[in-house]
């Protein structure tokens, strides 16, 4: 089984290494990290590179494809080289997934039409506008695509798969050696439960 | 502020990510991935490298230090390197941290010493045998130590010391902006809750 996680450059780290930790420790999986270009592929804060190893050219025949965001929607919408593969690759997945606004990239390769799909909170309209139909869940399964959250979520996304994948023994031997066991010292994590000052401050300054 | 987030061969890569994304996060901070060389810095599975961006040597003042861990604990315990520069930055830091096995650096480097801290469930033990006195907390704090459990736990050690460093409504931004609203699949986290015969395998079969 071949898990193939996409870099582009302006990714969020935390959306690729989430799978990354959970999904990709599976027994007999081998992980590649892909791009348009093998080297380092800058993040979204640009102080923080990893290394692609295979371009997409590549890497033709994945079984699990993760897609991570990033906070400007053009890196995922605008990304030829990305949508291109996403579109060539798709046909032959098991599971075609993202993280964040990886689900931007996604649909705007016309994957999730009609479907069902989650994204980061603030890019919930764009994925609207894509096509798909935005759901409040955390993890979103709809056929062979799932979609989660923001960020941190490809944590939760990546042990559920593991566990569909190869059983719930396996997913919690991941989430033991990995002490998933979130102890966050606030409630803050979802607009539905931050205080409204800190989501008004989030939609006023930090929304692309 | 100066954030060095310390990579080393073996490195697990969540270890770094968790705190990177939080904690690194924090408005007017400057993180960087220090290591002994410039480069690419490979993880414990060996397949994902992490670019540091500058070494030991450049970096003289930080104030916050953040050791991540990985799966052998020879990677910590061994390296002179990264004991040395620990043992040369940490009179002048705020903040010395670290995530999972990280701490095993850190109590090698001397720092620990008669010192409340954590580590990974399996590497109580050795964290014992280097002097500290470990507790089951997932987040330590002992003076300017502040120690986190495995892996994922980084993620709650960088939210907390984020709301110390510049208040709770900076890190719920964080928190929020990063949708850390976990929900693990299962309630296998920790040894205390995941089936025994989960932990009965991570014991015989895992521990390095």
């Amino acid at each position: 089984m071949q898990i193939a996680i996409a870099l582009y450059e302006n990714f969020t780290a935390l959306d690729a290494v989430g799978p990354y930790e959970t999904l990709g420790n599976l027994p007999g999986a081998e992980t590649v990290l892909v791009a348009e270009r093998t080297g380092p592929v800058r993040n979204d804060r640009g102080g923080l590179s990893v290394v692609a190893t295979r371009t997409f050219a590549e890497v033709t025949r994945p079984d699990v494809v993760v897609v991570p965001g990033g906070p400007d929607p053009v890196n995922q919408t605008g990304n030829k080289a990305l949508l291109d593969w996403l579109r060539a690759v798709d046909p032959t997945t098991t599971w075609t997934t993202s993280v964040c606004t990886g689900s931007l990239a996604l649909a705007a390769a016309g994957l999730l039409t009609g479907r069902r799909a989650t994204t980061h909170w603030l890019a919930m309209d764009t994925l609207e506008s894509l096509g798909a139909r935005p759901t409040g869940e955390r993890v979103v399964f709809d056929g062979k695509y799932v979609t989660a959250a923001g960020v941190s979520s490809g944590i939760d996304m990546g042990l559920t798969l593991a566990g569909r994948l190869q059983g719930d023994m396996v997913a919690q031997v991941i989430q033991l050696m990995t002490e998933y066991d979130p102890q966050p010292p606030y409630d803050a994590g979802s607009p539905d439960k931050a205080p409204a000052e800190v989501v008004a401050f989030c939609r006023s300054e930090l929304q692309t």
